[in-house]
């Protein structure tokens, strides 16, 4: 984006009032899926502008010059759209930006029956997911949890340094911030016990990720995506809480990784931040040359970025007490959303538009910085560790080594740089006992 | 069945003939997708008989009795009639059985129109699998997989006998059967590099499973499925083969399990076996009290039981000479179809019909009944072990440690009790290179 074009694009120049700090500015233009209950039988394709949504559905319908087939935004989800070409998304976008700041444009014209309050409307989830896949990119995040069973030269497996180590998760379990989510139930190790037990989870964690939709055509099966090629299948990003039950997990993952520990419930933020939203705020990336050890050359590019996302996640209690847990950035993540899709589809995987790709829980490197539970309470202010004993005092006077019921975890993410601003919304879930059926 | 129904049901009560060791018999009435390229636009659902395939979105636009949604049928996948209850499955297997065996019947008098010659048709995937999962069930697999690396003794992993240990699969990459497979590209670390290298799986492998497909209503998230519920949940079964790069999951798996070595691709065989066919063969179950581990209330119930599916896989050679590999039996399975079910639930993961359930590599306990060549070429013939090193000769004087481009994996199956028989068909795919492309 040039110069001129940001300036253009400054709240002030909006035909809707733009809040400070409002995370929907003309800068952003997310996509979303939403209803609204007197207004539509189907749910819409949107975008989000000030405290308002705009319905893309009928908006398309009044211009005839768009490129590519606008049947594509009149669906129940996003997938037709992702599926084009990364032209059509910023065509799109062009258009939107265009008609925001014309009082004189056609959605000026239409505004009442294109734009609904945003709380009058339900977010959906955005895309159907094909398959969702969990990477584990964050340096500091994989060398804290790393530290606790190694020394801190060895907190790093030998592959970690070599590729972004990842797994499939269960796409089924992905639901949309504000979903409710029951404490699982499981197959649980007691300390000491020499035979496990059936219960409820007793170390209920949360996971700050974000996580990237792949867009652009499907790769034919046994045709991987290139370094190069990966740019223009990442359609944007949103939030992810992947909730983790660590007891079930610890007994369960070992030897082929998580399972139920994790299939129970991953929330994902309902508005997909685009790539091209994002481009103004890359920012250096950790160089990948730790302990001397370079990528190989099919996950190189002198294209790679980080990103520079301010990442908070806090908890509310039944109380009503609310408390930031921690602050994180995505430039703590070492392998970029690229080269996860490349390695992915290194082997000729098959990915589809989308498909789902997290990040792993980021942190940072310190106390303040970390995204989960299991690092808040390992690990004392000084950097002291322990198993899980550290607990996290709220100002209530009440304290936490792990989620309880009731209790509502909350991610939020921005971007600033100088006037510039978008952010990513919620992402939300409350907390509920293990749901009890009649038949045990 | 009782068995005046088992003797109506004979081959020689059918209106077709049904060769000696067809696998599809009157017991039988499988189900599955294909397309007859002059005859229909779209795929459609069917049953196969004999040698010919019975278009079922046609059969039924017949009959105006049945109890339930007759579109179900007329969709190009199973997914909708999966996900009727199974007295609907049972309903239309008997008036398929009952016109099959009746020369009066509507399907003899419309069988030029109904019926299709299996040679002139295409067979498709038989449903959308939402999500995929693969388990590891086999006691003798895991015994032989964990002899290589640990003691006879310590051979399980603590939690192998409590449950039934699995992952999250790649349901991009399940393929039919006759898809062919490129080997994958990957990161190797080579014996005694210090650093990995990029390039071609050098230890393809295949592995002999089952998989089921989940029928019935979904859960919704956060309400398990008991065990007592789950047989209503088991739609049929399919023969699998989950395609292994060896080298890349050495590499790759620690600590969040295999990715890149499995998602590649993944066979099934097209006709879905529905356990109401099964029910004929069901067997005794190995004890499940090994080491005096008995698994916990919510993995028991009086319904659990085994069942006698003899499978055998087979390599043909580009040269055409083809070898009989292994030869094993479901009855190798410690935990049964439901129990996995049960167990995959119990955290409130939500099930949905056409999700994929794979037995993960079914083995015997000796030479012969290996389910995979990692077995097979770590063990001699007398059970002496080492770490994949004894090729398997073939009669062409070639020999094998590791599937070959140009290689054909051949997977069957089959029951037999008596006169009464039915067939799984094949599950095959042929090993081409890794697909090059210009950008490397």
């Amino acid at each position: 984006m040039a110069d001129s074009e940001s300036i253009s694009l400054r709240s002030s120049n909006c035909i809707v009032e733009i809040p400070e700090r409002c995370p929907w500015t003309l800068i952003n233009i997310p996509f979303g899926v939403f209803t609204h209950e007197r207004n539509m039988d189907e749910p819409h394709i949107a975008t989000a502008i000030g405290s308002f949504v705009v319905d893309l559905n009928r908006f398309v319908g009044h211009f005839s010059s768009f490129s590519f087939d606008t049947q594509t935004l009149k669906q129940p989800t996003l997938n037709d759209f992702m599926q084009l070409d990364r032209t059509c998304w910023q065509e799109v976008r062009r258009v939107i930006q265009q008609q925001l700041t014309d009082s004189s444009s056609v959605l000026a014209a239409q505004k009442s029956d294109i734009m609904f309050p945003m709380d009058e409307c339900t977010m959906l989830m955005p895309a159907r997911i094909g398959d969702y896949t969990d990477f584990y990119s964050s340096i500091w995040h994989a060398t804290n949890v790393g530290k606790l069973f190694r020394s801190e030269e060895e907190a790093l497996k030998p592959n970690w340094l070599h590729m972004p180590v990842g797994y499939h998760g269960r796409a089924s379990s992905v639901v949309v911030s504000g979903t409710n989510i029951n404490r699982p139930m499981g197959q649980l190790m007691p300390k000491g016990a020499t035979a496990p037990i059936w219960g409820s989870c007793n170390l209920l964690d949360f996971e700050v990720e974000v996580a990237a939709f792949y867009g652009g055509k499907p790769n034919d099966m046994g045709r991987r995506i290139t370094i190069e090629e990966a740019p223009d299948h990442v359609f944007g990003v949103v939030l992810m809480n992947d909730w983790s039950a660590r007891d079930i997990q610890k007994w369960e993952y070992v030897p082929l990784g998580p399972f139920n520990g994790k299939n129970f419930a991953t929330t994902i933020s309902p508005w997909i931040v685009t790539m091209d939203a994002l481009e103004l705020f890359k920012c250096d990336m950790i160089p990948q040359n730790q302990q001397g050890k370079v990528p190989l050359p099919y996950l190189q590019s002198d294209a790679l970025t980080s990103y520079d996302v301010n990442l908070g996640v806090s908890l509310t209690t039944a109380k009503g007490t609310s408390e930031q847990l921690g602050k994180t950035n995505t430039c703590n993540l070492y392998w970029t959303f690229t080269q996860q899709l490349t390695h992915h589809s290194s082997s000729g995987c098959p990915m589809k538009p989308g498909d789902l790709l997290g990040s792993g829980t980021i942190s940072g490197r310190n106390h303040g910085e970390y995204g989960s539970m299991l690092e808040l309470c390992s690990y004392s202010d000084s950097g002291e560790k322990k198993a899980w004993s550290f607990p996290y005092t709220l100002s209530d006077g009440d304290s936490r080594t792990s989620i309880q019921d009731g209790d509502t975890i909350t991610m939020t993410g921005f971007c600033q740089k100088g006037d510039l601003f978008l952010g990513f919304g919620e992402c939300t879930g409350l907390v509920l006992p293990p749901r009890l059926i009649a038949k045990q």
